[in-house]
């Protein structure tokens, strides 16, 4: 039986409202609960969850880190989907796609403050890569403060086939590059879409980069390198969002 | 004399490229330089600056942390502006002003990968308060990825005195409040305006929220608590920018 340690008070309150993972064991510190942690314990109660109160030296133990905010869960594995599940449960939404794809990013603050957003903004499902990605682990639920837990997600193995699989369903491809000519404001995002967004550093990978059917860029001053990964996210995001929502 | 450790490439890239500290002492690591850090020795030696090779374990020593990516230096304190002064340096450039002001955000990453944005997107000057934020310290340097280096600052005691200020040079306070019933994509930002963002989890003080002009929300799917404060903050800064490139 493979179980997984999740961590902090946003990643385990989610994951019990999500109800995708199984909860073997909760470890909550034994001084006085804060409010939120008093909701989790109640929560567990109510889903007979086994909760164990614990010193916080064992907590920090167990979660194997300092910013354990008073709570640990013993979960199954996080809920990766096949990418035909994934893409039949959103058909079961909007078959007006949002997609995210994210290729090899590999911080794991970045790949959880990017669920996070498209948590936020209404992304249907996320995309990342099997090799050379941060894995969807506890420290990223952490990250995208419990989001992850409420995402779609597929990791594959060649984002490029996705791509292409992507493209013979109707879904609009956009790369994010930092030296596209077309600035992000003035794609048109109203389409089936699935956002791709490259590594820290070196960005999309150069075949993924081909298959794309359009690049585009967030316009910068240029004073400084560029955009946080996730903050670049957020922007592309939020346009998509934009123009589908005021512009359709 | 006051003097601070700055560490990390892009932070002490950036402040030799802005010139506005006095650089006293450079400390380099002893083993081979990566080609960013021979960058770094090149432009130190054209600067005259005084460089120390030394061990890893002591550049530890020196900058207090282990992410100093191979180089630190002894600068002089950041330059913080006086507000008259930001205004007029502004005022050389552009009259249709575009400000930020943070409103107590506590967190070093989330101020800096704020001010790494406001660079990014063109933000003439930022505003923060002088008590309850994070300072102006190497670690926000380092998380701006330098882009603090350039940006134009000040610090204030009372963040309502200066909103009343701006508002009688004819600025527009925008305040960014998750429960504002004003999307921020239906609210006219093409005007001299400034964007108020408050701190984690608080939002902004309720006596600076009082004298927004106007009070506008991201919009969110509502599954989680909200958008991080770096993310949201990039959002309506490119909304801001959108709108005065494409709409004026």
């Amino acid at each position: 039986m493979k179980t997984e340690i999740l961590y902090g008070i946003h990643s385990v309150q989610e994951s019990m409202k999500a109800n995708r993972r199984r909860f073997y064991e909760m470890y909550i510190k034994r001084d006085k609960l804060s409010g939120r942690l008093e909701e989790i314990e109640a929560r567990a109660k109510i889903l007979s969850i086994r909760i164990t109160r614990v010193e916080s030296s064992a907590l920090r133990k167990i979660s194997g880190t300092d910013t354990h905010q008073g709570v640990a869960a013993k979960v199954s594995p996080y809920p990766v989907l096949e990418i035909d599940k994934l893409i039949s449960e959103i058909n079961k939404k909007d078959r007006n796609y949002f997609l995210l794809l994210l290729d090899t990013i590999v911080d794991p603050q970045n790949m959880g403050a990017l669920i996070r957003t498209a948590l936020c903004v209404g992304v249907h499902g996320v995309i990342t890569t099997k090799d050379r990605s941060a894995g969807l682990t506890p420290a990223v639920s952490k990250a995208s403060a419990g989001a992850l837990e409420h995402c779609l997600i597929s990791k594959v193995t060649n984002l490029s086939a996705s791509v292409k699989a992507l493209k013979k369903m109707g879904v609009w491809i956009a790369g994010m590059d930092a030296d596209a000519a077309q600035p992000v404001f003035e794609a048109d995002l109203t389409t089936s879409i699935a956002i791709v967004i490259g590594g820290e550093g070196k960005g999309i990978r150069p075949l993924v980069k081909k298959s794309c059917d359009f690049l585009i860029a967030i316009p910068q001053t240029g004073t400084i390198d560029s955009l946080n990964a996730s903050a670049a996210g957020a922007v592309v995001m939020y346009e998509v969002f934009r123009q589908r929502t005021y512009l359709k």
